[in-house]
């Protein structure tokens, strides 16, 4: 019987992507434009002041002609979340009914704010830092109860169960494998909900481990669209 | 310390509709008859006939003008299926951040197939029955996997740990509740995959327990859309 | 053959519905209060207070748990702007291929503000009144023109011509009717949008035609879901 | 004044796109090969053989995670049909509220057939050419039509009038200009539609002009996509 791994990191890696500022601008100065055919990029500043303009103004439809791929591993806690975003989103996960799951799961580093604050309030949830044997203790609650799980999960593959039902004992920590594609408006969206900004101007408190995930998607998408993400930030994270 | 209850029951509970089988007709029937007012229903044989063309040429959009409301209880493993259905279908779930998961877990009837027989195939995947040794072996594993899970996440609560890091020591075999509502053409499409019909155009092989869901959904649909229900099934449960 | 009529009335009339304020309260709740069963309405001021909660921090979800049918009689203007709202919406047209076009055409009310004043801003656009010459001579431009397309229409068909083909000469003006189903969250992003409101937080400057009929849609969509209706409004009219 | 310009042609040009046949069979392998890291493509046998499989047994999701772009340029009918295509499908088209619309419109080319035959049945319409007289005819009558139209329009904007309420006299076969994005999945939806195969599984019958579009775009469609297209065309252009 092979033993657990324990993991912290969460990863998004690029796989793929169209499109780019200038693209955005073609796409919405078609309606003053017109035209049989495509004509070149305009230059950088009507770029910049029409993307303004349309962020402001919450004209949300240029910002859907992108597309960006990317490859997630993650607890499924995580998937529990972001698959609930279903406009301009697409995904394909690991199955545990049609494989073995790999016995990867998760625990916070030592980073992860995590123990309740006095006063704590369900409606706007913020964590303090645990101390070390807090923390100790935690990773241990974590590892065995996985590890008891795992060990039930393998039991029961022996005996030739279903694995669609054999990992009913297992955790919602445990990692998955999924890819995600997403234009630059469904991006956003997913942005201002999974990430924390106390300036933003409706301000979410998302489950840390959504907004890691959160923060490494939007290093990607803010490479690709630099404009549109300035944008997006300086009016308030409200997705157009 | 509360202990775990055991649940092999998942439920499909109505809440409110809108819509029956002359609604479709009506929507279908405004591309031919147009004109200023709606108009009283037409006859029994002539909805029939109507519908019968609307699913053997696919001609989907009639089938969204009507609206179905459940609340299902059921494990985080059918959740996980269930709302990858993203077009038609709306969602809310319980929070696994907000609240305490109350500790009911499922484990199978003793009539769900369960084994995998010689010459499995996972393209395709059939299952014999357990006989009584194996089902309760199987009960155990799950059982002790759970309970274990749960004493875990309860120390850890008790430490003030985030729910939402807590509970990832919780089997994907946890009941949540959801309130879901689609429109028929959305309910078809989710019936065509998620039911086992040997004789359907494309027959899936399902998860068993969200076939049983999907079961019970569907009689509740066919009481409210008879005519539809009886049309998809003689079409070979393709939606439209 | 037969002569024009002119219309000036966008018509909405309310087909089927389902939901109210407190279905909305009931999907949100479900997140902490979790359960095997659904339970009575919450009282009055529970419901209130959590959909100015819902409304005020975006939650949208919730407002996805209802369902309106609308039959809609506009000109195909309006539709070309209708049908641009995608999620959450639902249609059936009346059908320029299968079907003779009744002569039907849209003239504006004498009150429908039309002429471009001084100073005139193509992103901001606003109207002044015509006087009543020029309201005669915009009323007799539209009807001459409609009038002529539609002898050549008759013409046309008459020597047998695709009608798909024919109506190529049919302006934007004349009639057709559609079938609309839509949730409240649906309603209220068309709302949002469709409706010129000053002290709105996104003020949007539709198309006047447009606007004409989703205020009609706006008192029906209050009818039923009153609460709802007026957190949105008092929220500023941005859709959660 | 300026006059109008009589124009047969439908463009479509490709602008941008991401994806590739490797994409989808990777999006789909990650279901049983799970793992933290993306892995370099399969040979392309192994490709083949899964598209077909995923084509076969309509497991759709796959074939989202990719992106073409294009800028399209047809009538006004063509795009009341187009924008019918909500799910993976995103829009933006020039506006007749914003600009002057240029005095382009759609007249059949030679070889378009537009005579209804005898028998002639509106469910399963398809047309006879019109011969030499009949063809002139059309041509006459739509050229008439829409330079009247065209005329009264002018002569509004020359007054001032509002370009919304102006532009209500020209007909549907004005030219007018779009972006469209979509996924590989949204688009073998639109061709199964808008394309006419006598071997299909659900032959259509679509409009003559959005048939060409369509045309245009598979061509485009299956130089990126070969594999996926071939497999969509041996599976009886149903997309998955």
């Amino acid at each position: 019987m092979s033993d657990i791994t324990l993991a912290s990191e969460i990863t998004v890696e690029e796989i793929q992507h169209a499109g780019d500022d200038a693209m955005i601008a073609h796409a919405a100065m078609v309606s003053t434009r017109g035209g049989a055919a495509h004509v070149p990029d305009p230059p950088e500043e009507k770029i910049s002041g029409l993307i303004r303009f349309l962020m402001a103004n919450r004209h949300g439809t240029p910002f859907e002609h992108g597309s960006l791929t990317v490859r997630v591993h993650a607890p499924i806690k995580v998937w529990r979340e972001w698959h609930r975003h279903r406009v301009g989103w697409s995904y394909n996960e690991e199955s545990g009914r049609y494989k073995d799951l790999e016995p990867v799961f998760y625990v916070p580093p030592r980073e992860r704010p995590m123990i309740r604050p006095d006063g704590f309030k369900s409606a706007r949830p913020a964590f303090d830092f645990a101390d070390k044997d807090q923390y100790e203790l935690v990773r241990m609650h974590l590892e065995a109860g996985y590890r008891t799980a795992y060990l039930h999960y393998q039991a029961m593959l022996e005996m030739g169960v279903d694995r669609g039902l054999a990992r009913d004992v297992l955790g919602v920590g445990i990692y998955s494998a999924c890819y995600c594609t997403a234009n630059p408006r469904g991006i956003m969206a997913f942005l201002s909900l999974r990430t924390y900004e106390p300036g933003a101007k409706f301000p979410s408190r998302p489950l840390h481990e959504i907004e890691v995930a959160a923060r490494k998607l939007e290093t990607i998408f803010a490479s690709h669209w630099p404009v549109t993400h300035k944008e997006f930030c300086e009016n308030g994270r409200v997705a157009p």
